[in-house]
């Protein structure tokens, strides 16, 4: 760990702090599960079906335009994915070809994520590329 | 895994001082994206409708039914959400009532939440109270 590393852990503490957030330490949404990993509250999955779901060159260059957006500044954590092999149970969605999980502090980082150039030039380089994406945005939920 | 057991110290040190605390290192699928937060390679997400959507006491019921979840040794991080007020564009999808995220190392991990007793118990004690679930699992993207 570097000592750039730790000065963001403090003032990542001390802003949530600020804004009363102690209930956020260890998970999101979630009381009294010690020795879990930490995972920013807002999060924002989508999901892309490409046009060409076979074409494995058209998946490199999604996710290569997908991996910009770990730069913008108000996204705290970030996850580029594919379908696991996990059991496919009838419940299970594994049609996609990209997932999308980005992490904010709050729905104003979401907001600012929205508007910033690095995501508006992902969008114009790679939105040729699939015919459809669903987006699910979640806070945590209230504590009883 | 070394920086796994760097990720759980920070997070312990986060807990005892009672905040939240944004670690650092790689992100998961994602390469040189310092100072963001560490993401547990595979995720589990599962969206829920209610039969009663109106009906606050089935969601506190599902919720306090989701939080025992993350007492499953192999569930590394848990986010439980609900709807984020974003802005409602077309492709977005706010329709559900509660999300569920879990985050494992690996997908042996995820299997076996599936058949561990806090998850059948949950499922047991809740199933009456959904119409619907959709789940999508997702591992890192292959680095380029």
């Amino acid at each position: 760990m570097t000592t750039h590393s730790r000065r963001e852990v403090i003032t990542a503490a001390a802003a949530l702090a600020g804004v009363g957030a102690s209930a956020q330490a260890a998970t999101s949404g979630n009381a009294g599960t010690a020795g879990k990993a930490t995972i920013p509250p807002v999060v924002h999955h989508v999901f892309f079906w490409l046009k060409n779901p076979k074409s494995k060159d058209d998946l490199a260059r999604l996710l290569t335009g997908l991996r910009t957006l770990g730069g913008i500044e108000t996204v705290k954590a970030i996850h580029i994915g594919v379908p696991a092999e996990t059991e496919q149970r009838g419940v299970v969605d594994s049609s996609y070809s990209a997932s999308e999980i980005l992490f904010f502090d709050d729905v104003a980082g979401q907001n600012a994520y929205q508007v910033h150039p690095i995501h508006k030039k992902f969008v114009a380089d790679c939105e040729h590329l699939w015919e459809r994406v669903v987006v699910y945005d979640v806070k945590p939920a209230p504590t009883p």
